[in-house]
């Protein structure tokens, strides 16, 4: 009969304990489809870090299953698809949904826009996130949103010819995404849009005459340098490029504060570790390049003034879009107040 | 009865919810005394921010209790307090043990040295983290090492008259802290050590012609501009300054991998924090800086030739220590190869 006394003492006891943590909170499963491949380093590998992480910071109670590209939701329909609850989250760059919502891009990658730290300055103690979840709220989208990571900059393409000047742009055919491509199309550049994998194939059958995609260290690995030489720095279009995890609002709504404080945390981790990561991978890349003979050139000062006064006219048709003239004020507004500390505070950039 | 029967499932049931998760992990306080006031901005508010996030991400398993500078312990005893455990943790920059590890000022602020991204590059994804753990391990400290926060640039310092060429240096008595201390000397400079709440007195009374102390927007609260109305930039003697939470290594290998796992985790969103918090902060105090007739002034290309070859002479000083020698040549060997991508990668910064 001892034992019959006892159990209740130890159910008792264990409950306690258990109430005191988050041991009881509901547990959640994030199903969560992602626009770019796990195996890409910096645009891939953040998302696999955080999943593998975010167990033991929410106590266990919550997992994350990561779809790679397509598997479960094409990585331009995962807005709709977490929004909808079809998913509870997914994992991609704001610049996905401009054709939404123009603002979009401002969240993702600015031309002549922040470095990492100067965006995430703005992101965090500026406006930057209000506007980021009031940008999806006023939109009707019922999410979340999360900066979750933050890479270096990209390349700015790859050329068969060196550019010197501004007519050496007109008449050629170049892959090239976003905002940024809209300053290629003003300059007499044919853009088009082509998934990574499809760049090299045509670039050998002289498709296209010349290619933006990413950083040296995954542009590498598509092997443009076997093609064409003449690689381009710096990538004006994409100084920082911001990643972002969405979470279905219900679910958010859901999760205890603990759970929500857990997510929060690990996010702004892995903005650290992917800063550290796409910094770290770039010079290898770039080295290997030299050796397989491929020129690193950095834009003359007529041809960089040439791209930003281009993309300050593309601005002005944005800004038609109320939303993102809100959001480009307020960032603009930001980095002329930070302008005093950027020409002081740092010493000047190795040569 | 049917209680009786139903009351052993409960448990059961209770039980093994419970032991899924961390919940019946060791307990832990950490008693953290610190060598910033958590009131000053980016140098003491990370840990304060750390201190209060630490329970929801350790499933409420850990706890911090933060003891301002001197109650507990002196900034200067805190690495050897944490390693006989006499307290379980401490928040500090290595460079307050230089005494002890010459090294340890290249895990604080390298004159010259990387700005943040650079230096988390070097720290994360080069052979930065074991250095910094082998440099406490070989001196025999019983101490684990997390980077816990990293901040933006210091100013150079606050004179009385400009200085424009090394004689204007000469003779100069000056408040100056660290490896940045030592090239002031060699240029004939003498220099004091005092503490921040000390300075503002010794400027006025004339003990002191000048002094460097930390960013623009903390140096603004100590009132250096109300005497002294020159004020330098940059502060190549800290680009960028990390911090150091310290844990006993029994009590860190007392904790579960879910519980080191969930320290990690928040101290890598505190450098994404402190990244953004001092970004963000410094070009309000430089406008009032000149609102209340301060000149913000850049160093000429001499002078800051002067003090790089300078601090090059330091340099070979130090390295008569072994471990100095060796963390500093491979500090080198990666910002050797860094300096590929950092020529290339980045837009000219904003005059």
């Amino acid at each position: 009969m001892k034992t019959s006394i006892s159990t209740p003492i130890k159910a008792i006891a264990l409950a306690t304990l258990c109430f005191s943590g988050s041991a009881l909170a509901d547990k959640v499963l994030l199903k969560t489809p992602i626009a770019f491949g796990t195996h890409l380093p910096a645009l891939g590998t953040p998302i696999k870090w955080v999943s593998e992480r975010i167990q033991p910071v929410s106590g266990n109670t919550i997992k994350m299953k990561v779809y790679e590209p397509g598997k479960l939701v094409a990585p331009l329909e995962i807005l709709d698809a977490v929004s909808s609850g079809k998913v509870n989250s997914g994992y991609a760059t704001a610049g996905y949904w401009q054709g939404k919502m123009p603002a979009a891009a401002l969240f993702s990658a600015v031309p002549f826009g922040p470095e990492a730290p100067e965006y995430m300055a703005w992101m965090f103690y500026g406006n930057g996130l209000k506007l980021y979840q009031g940008m999806y709220d006023e939109a009707g989208y019922n999410v979340k949103v999360l900066p979750c990571a933050i890479i270096s900059p990209e390349t700015s393409g790859w050329f068969k010819k060196p550019i010197e000047k501004p007519e050496d742009l007109k008449g050629l055919t170049m892959r090239f995404f976003g905002l940024g491509g809209q300053v290629m199309e003003k300059l007499g550049v044919g853009t088009v849009q082509l998934p990574g994998g499809e760049i090299f194939g045509a670039l050998e059958k002289g498709a296209i005459d010349a290619s933006e995609f990413s950083q040296p260290a995954i542009d590498q690995r598509l092997g443009f340098h076997k093609i064409v030489k003449y690689n381009y720095f710096p990538g004006w279009h994409q100084q920082a490029t911001m990643f972002e995890l969405l979470i279905n609002k219900d679910t958010w709504n859901k999760m205890d504060e603990d759970q929500q404080s857990a997510v929060e945390t690990l996010c702004l981790a892995s903005m650290t570790n992917s800063i550290a990561e796409g910094e770290a991978m770039q010079f290898e890349a770039m080295q290997k390049a030299q050796e397989q003979g491929v020129e690193l050139r950095y834009w003359n000062e007529e041809m960089l003034n040439l791209f930003e006064s281009t993309w300050l006219e593309v601005v002005e048709e944005q800004k038609k879009d109320p939303y993102f003239a809100k959001v480009w004020a307020d960032m603009s507004d930001f980095r002329k107040n930070y302008q005093i500390w950027e020409s002081k505070g740092f010493l000047p950039r190795g040569q």
